[in-house]
C-alpha cells in the first residue's frame, strides 16, 4: 500500500487509521456477521453506533443539553435551503454576511424563500477577508444572520465569534468544524457536511437549539423539517449509515486524539508552517488578509502562473496531490484538514522550497 | 468470518463478492493511494467510477436515451415530495395508487402540494392485494398516477405494468428495482432508495423522461429540483460518492450474473421455494393474495403467535437474522433481495420445515 498526502478540499483525506479499522471490520462487523453496510438502522448494533457517534460529538464539541444534533442528507447546499425554511418563524427577512462563493450560494437559495440584507460583503476586496463585525448593518428584524465561518473556496476563516444578540446566529462551518473548540451557546445553528473533517461524502451534521425548532410552514416537506427529524432521532427514514458510522470512528480518533484543543495546537502549527514558507518567499503568495487566513484551506499562487502545470505535475510524482486551485479562483490550495498528517505539511512545504529554489 | 443470513427489509444483504472487492481496495482504490471516500467528486478517478456506474445501471435497466439517471440524496421519502414539486406542471392534481404503508407515506406527502385523487385503495383488504387496474377511477386531468409497484411492509408486488395513456406513470420500485427486467419507457419516473436491492443507504436512484424536467416552480430549493440535478450531471454539489462506488460494483455484480432476467429466473426460484413451503403448511400463512406475492419481501405468520419468540431466537441461532416481521404488522418477514443466495433461502425454509415439524 502507498498512500498519497491528498489535499482536496472534500471528499477530503480521512485518518488512515480509521480507514484501516473500516477495511478490517468491513465484511464482519464485530462478529455481528454482517457488514456496517447491511445492518438494519433500526438494529440493535446501529442503533449502538449512532447513539455513540452522537455522545462522541457531544463531547467533543461540548454540545448543550438544549441542542439537538441531527445526521441528515443532501450536504450544505440543502441547508441553505433548510436553514430559511425552518428558521424564518413567520418573519420576511435574514440577515447574511457575504465572505465568498459559499456565501453567495447560500444568499442565492435564501432569496427564494425571503428579502435577504446582506449585512456586510468582502467582495470588495475579491473576497480575501472577513469584514468586521463593527461595519456590519445587521437587521434587528432578521429572523437570524448566517455566516459561512470558513470558505473552502478563498480559504478565509473567521477570526472571531459574532455576536447577534437575540438573533439567532447560523453558521455553515463544513470545512473547519472539528478544528478548534467552538462555543455553541453562541449559535442559533452549526452546520457541516460531512466530507472535509468529519467523515465521508453523504452525511450533514446539523446542531440546533431546541427553540428553534418547530417553525417550519405546514407545507414543508417532511424530510426538510427540522423537528420532525429531532422527534424521530434523524431516523424519520433511513439515515446514511454507513457514513455515520464513519464519522463515528473519527470523532473517536479525535477523542483519542486529545480532543479540540489538542487538534487546534496541531492545526495552529500546520498553518503556520504552510503559511511561513509562503510568507517567507517572493516566488509564493497567499492571496488572504493574515487575520483571515484559514487553517484548513490554504490558497496560494505562484508569482510566475505559467509554472502552475510544473508545480501540479512535479507534486504529484512526490506524492502530493489534489493542490490545484479552484475552477473559480485559480493558483493552488492545500487543504489540510484534521486528518492531513503534519508529515503531509513538512513534506509540502520541503517540495515548495526545493521547486521555488529551481525556479525562483 | 461467519457471515449470517440476513434477511433484512433494508438497509439489507449485499453481495459477500462486492464487500470482498470493497475490502481489497478500501485504503487505497487501484493504486490511486487514496481511498474511494477520500477522492475528490470532480476527479477523473471518481468521475470515472459514476460514469461507469451510470453505464451498467443503464444496460442492465436498458434505459432508453431520452431518460436521464440521477443518484441522489434522501431516500424514497423526499422523492414523495420531489415527484409533486417537480411533476405538477402547473396542475393541481394527481392520482395515487394505495397498496399500503408506503403508498400511504407518499399520499401524505403529496397533499402538501396538490389535490390527491386516490384511484384505487386495497385498504378494505388490509393492503393484501393490488387493485386491478380495471377499477382503477383515473382522473384524466391528473399531473401524473404514481404506484409503490412493491411494498416492502406488506410484501405486496404488482403483477402488472399499469397502463396510464399520457398521463406519467410515476412508480417508488425501492424494494424491487433490477430484480427483474422492466420497460422503463412505459414511466415517466422510477425512483428507488438503494438500501434494498442497489447498494448503502444514502443513495437515491432517481431514473426520468427528459421531457419532464424543467417544471418545477421557481422558489423550488435547487436540491431538488430534478432539471438541476439533471444539468449537473448528480453534481450541484458533492454528492454520496461511497454510496455510488458500492452501487456500481453491485451493477458490475449484477452483469456478471446474467443481468436482469437472469435476477429474475433466480428470484422465482428463490420466491416460489419459500411460498412453496408456506402453502405447503399449515403452521405459517402468507397474508397476501397469491398473484401479488411479492419476490422480494415475504410476510408471512405462524398459526400460534405465542411462538413468534421462539422462531426468532432459534432462527438465529441457525444464522438466520432479521426475520421479524415490521412492528405495524408483526408476525415475520424474510426480505430475499437479489443478494440473498439461493443457499440462504434453503436454509431458512429447513429451518422453517424443522421448527414447524417440532411445534405443529
Amino acid at each position: 500500500m502507498t498512500r498519497v498526502y491528498n489535499f482536496s478540499a472534500g471528499p477530503a483525506a480521512l485518518p488512515v487509521e480509521v480507514l484501516q479499522q473500516v477495511q478490517q471490520e468491513l465484511v464482519d462487523w464485530h462478529g455481528a456477521g454482517m457488514s456496517v453496510m447491511e445492518m438494519s438502522h433500526r438494529g440493535k448494533e446501529f442503533m449502538q453506533i449512532a447513539a455513540e457517534a452522537e455522545a462522541d460529538l457531544r463531547e467533543l464539541m461540548q454540545i448543550p443539553g438544549n441542542y439537538k444534533v441531527l445526521f441528515l442528507q443532501g450536504g450544505a447546499s440543502l441547508q441553505f435551503a433548510m436553514v430559511p425554511m425552518n428558521l424564518l418563524r413567520g418573519r420576511g427577512k435574514a440577515d447574511y454576511v457575504n465572505t465568498g462563493q459559499w456565501s453567495k450560494k447560500a444568499i442565492g437559495e435564501a432569496k427564494k424563500f425571503c428579502q435577504v440584507n446582506v449585512a456586510a460583503s468582502a467582495e470588495d476586496r475579491n473576497f480575501s477577508y472577513v469584514p468586521p463585525q463593527s461595519e456590519w448593518r445587521l437587521d434587528p428584524e432578521a429572523a437570524y444572520v448566517h455566516v459561512t465561518t470558513n470558505e473552502t473556496i478563498g480559504g478565509v476563516e473567521y477570526d472571531f465569534t459574532p455576536d447577534t444578540g437575540d438573533v439567532p446566529l447560523v453558521a455553515d462551518a463544513s470545512s473547519h468544524i472539528l478544528s478548534k473548540p467552538v462555543d455553541v451557546s453562541r449559535y442559533g445553528v452549526i452546520y457541516a457536511g460531512a466530507q472535509k473533517n468529519i467523515g465521508p461524502a453523504g452525511l450533514t451534521v446539523v446542531i440546533v437549539r431546541e427553540d428553534l425548532l418547530g417553525h417550519a410552514p405546514s407545507g414543508t416537506p417532511t424530510m426538510l423539517d427540522y423537528k420532525i427529524q429531532a422527534d424521530n432521532e434523524s431516523m424519520y427514514n433511513t439515515p446514511p449509515t454507513f457514513a455515520i458510522y464513519v464519522a463515528g470512528l473519527v470523532f473517536k480518533w479525535l477523542k483519542a486524539k486529545g480532543g479540540l484543543a489538542e487538534m487546534e495546537r496541531i492545526n495552529i502549527r500546520k498553518a503556520q508552517k504552510l503559511y511561513g514558507l509562503i510568507e517567507s518567499n517572493d516566488f509564493y503568495q497567499s492571496p488572504v488578509a493574515p487575520a483571515n487566513r484559514s487553517r484548513m484551506n490554504v490558497p496560494f499562487t505562484l508569482a510566475r502562473p505559467e509554472l502552475d502545470e510544473a508545480f501540479l505535475k512535479e507534486a504529484k510524482a512526490h506524492g502530493l496531490v489534489q493542490l490545484k486551485g479552484h475552477r473559480s479562483v485559480g493558483g493552488m490550495r492545500a487543504s489540510i484538514y484534521n486528518a492531513m498528517p503534519e508529515a503531509g505539511v513538512d513534506a509540502l512545504v520541503a517540495f515548495m522550497q526545493d521547486f521555488a529554489a529551481r525556479h525562483g
